[in-house]
């Protein structure tokens, strides 16, 4: 309990210098092998685990609050956060109920009966990053596999399950996934990692098709080998024209 | 400066049962004959035009807020309306500053310093709606042609310009326009609706294709007649394919 009271003085110090009605709460994913997996950290004092969040500062803007939180959290940095989602149910956090559920007096209750909550995700290869908080409230922090997420605190299992509709939906108009490739890959292996993020497999012609029809992937005079089949041809990622390819379908 | 004193009456009311830190904004499109408009409005005790938002009540979820506030604002009603992003720049907004601006002494400034906005926007056919508020702080509203847009309050031009990229990004994976065309159409019309959105012209033949691809037009036995070339076929949208379409792609 004294532990408790030492965190709960903390976050009341840290609750006092931000917005009281608004949080932020972050769902990264991480890609490896073929797997999605999912950062999920464990708050002192909590028996549940949640997504990584927290408060906005009164000072910052609220992207920078995600990153700030991410970072703080996680110890995730550099990473692109996208806004997607503000989740404002009325019922969906009552920091009082809390509270008073861990058994904390209502003098020393000072969250909020409501909040509303601003969603970001992010997308990394998650051999390159390893989770560490520096934050005085994260207990534990790990990827866990998709489908095996527990229930979640509030409503972060919604939150959660948004983004991962968010992140599918993106890679049918924008191909965001090149970063977690190597600088050379060949169709096949941009294929399993789109298949991965869309959970179904898919036509390998049409595929390739409509890959090659953005104009932004270079072939190179190089095969891979060392595969069972006839040695592919490797890909380069052409970030200029990809960039053409951003500024002529995003503005 | 009785009315406006009057009409600040009404908002610290209307402000001291909502949260204080939020807003909601709505972004609507009118489409008619090939045409984009964009509804914005005029509050009392204000020389600049902005898009219809508001407080949201303490106890309303956000999304309730939004159709409330749109409805009261513009008197439009049974509007879809979809969330699309959180404006949340530390600096976007400032109520005391204003307040201050048009001359109310600091004992009558209620208002925060700061507040992050919610947007929503939707997309209307214009002919058949009629704006006309109905709540005590709406002076003007009407539609403006989208290349008209003047100076906005806050950071309403640019709520407005995400607002306007998140529909074209929208049309590419969802084609959300079919509730503005008649009950038959012509793969013509649609194409117009879709090139009035996009802003941009589209290739015929791949444009028809894509359409089909979906499997929710059904081609109906008639044509439609009066025009100048060969008449074309009517088309009607299915529905229920267009239900099992959104299952298959959403979730």
């Amino acid at each position: 309990m004294d532990e408790l009271f030492t965190v709960l003085g903390d976050i009341k110090t840290l609750f006092n210098q931000s917005l009281s009605e608004l949080s932020v709460d972050c769902v990264v994913f991480g890609f490896h092998d073929n797997q999605l997996k999912i950062l999920l950290l464990k708050t002192k004092g909590s028996s549940e685990w949640s997504l990584p969040g927290g408060w906005i500062y009164k000072t910052e803007d609220v992207e920078q609050a995600a990153y700030r939180i991410l970072q703080e959290r996680t110890g995730l940095d550099s990473i692109y956060l996208q806004q997607f989602h503000a989740f404002g149910a009325n019922n969906r956090y009552n920091g009082k109920e809390i509270m008073s559920r861990v058994g904390i007096p209502p003098e020393y209750n000072f969250l909020p009966e409501r909040a509303v909550s601003i969603g970001y995700y992010a997308l990394v290869e998650y051999s390159l990053v390893e989770p560490k908080a520096d934050d005085p409230f994260t207990e534990e922090c790990r990827w866990w596999d998709l489908e095996e997420i527990p229930e979640l605190l509030f409503d972060h299992n919604q939150i959660a399950h948004t983004a991962l509709k968010t992140l599918r939906r993106q890679f049918d108009y924008q191909p965001i996934g090149f970063n977690l490739l190597p600088e050379k890959f060949t169709l096949i292996e941009l294929q399993k990692l789109h298949e991965t993020i869309r959970g179904r497999s898919m036509d390998r012609g049409n595929f390739q098709k409509k890959m090659l029809s953005y104009g932004f992937l270079e072939r190179l005079e190089e095969r891979k080998t060392g595969g069972a089949h006839k040695a592919p041809y490797l890909y380069r990622f052409d970030e200029e024209k990809y960039a053409a390819y951003l500024r002529l379908n995003d503005d």
